[in-house]
């Protein structure tokens, strides 16, 4: 008898964890992913902000398979997915199934704002991550050589558009490039002349933390030199400006917007489904789809209800739920079944900037050295491979004794299309 | 009185010693160039290979002057210089010079051959050694899925015209990640399958080399599985094939081209100035343009005739003639002059493989693991950058032990533009 074939579509953190559990327990097991690396998201702001380089955060598939037992990896992007044949469509070719799981993660989304798409910057992908950096980088430069104040002040603004982890992560590694590097690379700027702005739409940052916290995070970002704008929406985008709710413009040539996904595309790619919002696949209690026991949806894919509201977008969620959906295929194939899937909430945690974050777990609270020591330890705890840890931790080190960044280094072929 | 301005032309081996050299000694320095870092180009093929980390061999220029006297950085592209009028034009704005001292090197040579220039990778910028690394682990993506057995072959073979140190490092580099990396990250595709040939105008690999150590690097790549065609001329290119002299052709999708330089375009941007060989601006004894003592070459672009025959363009040649460009102008707002730049001849090395390297210097002949142990250490040493250098040698270390790359990963920008 020939073994059972498992697909999963998308190596993210999900689809990682489920290929993890499942390798060697008696599938055939097919990963599919459109790159050959698995991807260390939480850190792509780091990437941005020159604090590591790209390498850092990716891991090649192919690597970390290797050892793994009747398992393939398939570079490609999947275009098609058919339940009734149990068949996915690639660029190239179709591939049949027993099992799915569609773990192919999420895409940013900008609510319909057409000139908000055309002109922000986005960190959901590696090449965005360097975008940013050059952009960041090329407008210091820039700003030398321009005289006229408005147009000088313009190039030195940065907004940042959503408070969650991401645009406050951002935001803090940017101020600490700027105070302890660009600053020295470029004498005739002082700090003082740049803004960083970030524009939330809720009335605080960080909106899945306590209150205290996420009062500490606004506290701290400010004394940073970080401007907070609560309760603000933007509305359009230029590539020289950003318009607000209210009629406020702000000059910037960089705005990186982070305030929002959707699930990926792919989602829409399968006839017949039901989804919710921000465009996820609606799951039962088991994570599969109604009528297929055998596709499961993992993941920012997922909309998976709890307690009435569907699970967050999250990495620990997404690995959770990988677990489970390996777990569940191997116990099918033992004629059981699990109960209902439950996620266990570990808490979340956020760094402001050198010694200082937030974090929450098992309802203790933390803030300040201890909560970024924990999210230095957590962080590399969690990266994938030997090296990329021994290489993130000497980069932070360094970073940290010498107050220097190495990669502010402008890539020549992303130099030319930065829009100028 | 104000200081004299001193522009330095491209921070490549020759303008960056030059800097140094000039940097403190009572002249105002602008020092130009069209990346914001300098960029060691003899390890470029390293990247190519997934063996180093792009921000490994490229340093920032900022970082590298911030200390440095009266010296301004300007991240700008030149694209004329009026040796009448005393200037140099950018893409943004024209400077006035005391001094000019131009140092853009070369860039590759097709002697005319479009259909090489269309087809053929190249190995002189950051981002072609990306794209390279980046065509390569596509091309072993694309053989797993590619049935006909020619077009597979096809895939996996890889062609590089030039039998000189590029060539040499990059064909022995390549084999390596093939043999101990990519066949174990692709088990459908063995090491034999895979072809990789040098094709050399020449009767010798490494001609600046002694006899007996160019027979050694050839032996040495023919036992590691490198085809090397000496006395064939490439004519034409495909996407999927490169024409040799006589007849031959071979199906590839890879073709590197390192078989020849030309002074970079900058060169032809200078009115009435008498240009040698390969497009290099020919100088004076004393480095200078005739009739313009305030002028200086340097570097791949200088053609500086010596016991009649036009200097090699290497990096030794360039940096030397840097700290002779920098001794000579200060010599002369002193009212002295230097005797007539003169080359001291080090010596030459390339690395073949792992412990596998030949050298030369002072009439002493190395080869082996001896050659290779010195080759790592000079350029360790030459290495720009502390950090740089620890993370080099361990990167160095881990490929050394574990016979394992970490940086094999796909840039997704790039490989959607891979000739497919």
């Amino acid at each position: 008898m020939s073994k059972k074939r498992v697909v999963i579509a998308g190596m993210g953190f999900g689809g990682l964890r489920a290929a993890k559990a499942l390798a060697g327990s008696g599938f055939e097991l097919l990963l599919v992913d459109r790159n050959n690396y698995h991807l260390f998201q939480p850190l792509l702001y780091q990437v941005a902000t020159a604090g590591l380089e790209e390498e850092e955060i990716a891991y090649p598939l192919r690597g970390l398979v290797r050892g793994w037992k009747d398992t393939t990896f398939l570079l490609a992007e999947i275009i098609g997915i058919n339940v009734a044949d149990r068949t996915i469509r690639t660029d190239s070719e179709v591939i049949s199934y027993d099992y799915l799981i569609i773990a192919a993660g999420s895409r940013t989304n900008y609510f319909g704002m057409d000139s908000v798409a055309k002109n922000a910057f986005d960190l959901k992908r590696l090449d965005q991550a360097e975008d940013l950096r050059n952009q960041i980088l090329f407008m210091f430069e820039r700003a030398e050589r321009e005289s006229d104040v408005r147009r000088r002040e313009a190039l030195l603004t940065f907004v940042i558009v959503g408070g969650g982890p991401t645009g406050v992560e951002f935001a803090g590694a940017l101020r600490e490039l700027i105070v302890y590097v660009l600053s020295k690379d470029h004498p005739t700027i002082a700090s003082s002349e740049t803004r960083i702005i970030i524009v939330e739409a809720a009335n605080s940052l960080l909106t899945a933390m306590p209150d205290d916290l996420r009062e500490y995070a606004r506290l701290k970002l400010i004394s940073m030199g970080v401007e907070v704008m609560l309760e603000s929406k933007v509305i359009g985008a230029t590539e020289e400006s950003v318009q607000l709710f209210g009629g406020t413009t702000i000059g910037t040539h960089t705005l990186l917007w982070s305030a929002g996904v959707a699930a990926a595309d792919l989602a829409g790619a399968i006839p017949g489904i039901e989804r919710g919002g921000a465009g996820r696949i609606v799951v039962q209690p088991d994570l599969t789809i109604p009528g297929h026991p055998n596709v499961m949806v993992i993941g920012d894919m997922a909309c998976c209800l709890t307690n009435g509201a569907p699970l967050p977008m999250m990495a620990p969620v997404a690995s959770q739920q990988g677990e489970y959906a390996a777990q569940s295929i191997v116990a099918r194939e033992r004629g059981a079944s699990l109960p209902a899937f439950r996620y266990r909430d570990k808490g979340a945690m956020a760094t402001i900037g050198k010694s200082s974050a937030v974090a929450v777990t098992g309802g203790f609270k933390f803030r300040g050295y201890i909560a970024w020591l924990a999210w230095l330890l957590l962080h590399l705890f969690y990266l994938v491979g030997f090296r990329n840890r021994v290489v993130v931790m000497m980069n932070w080190t360094y970073a940290y004794w010498f107050q220097e960044r190495q990669v502010r280094i402008i890539t020549s072929k992303n130099r030319r299309s930065v829009r100028s």
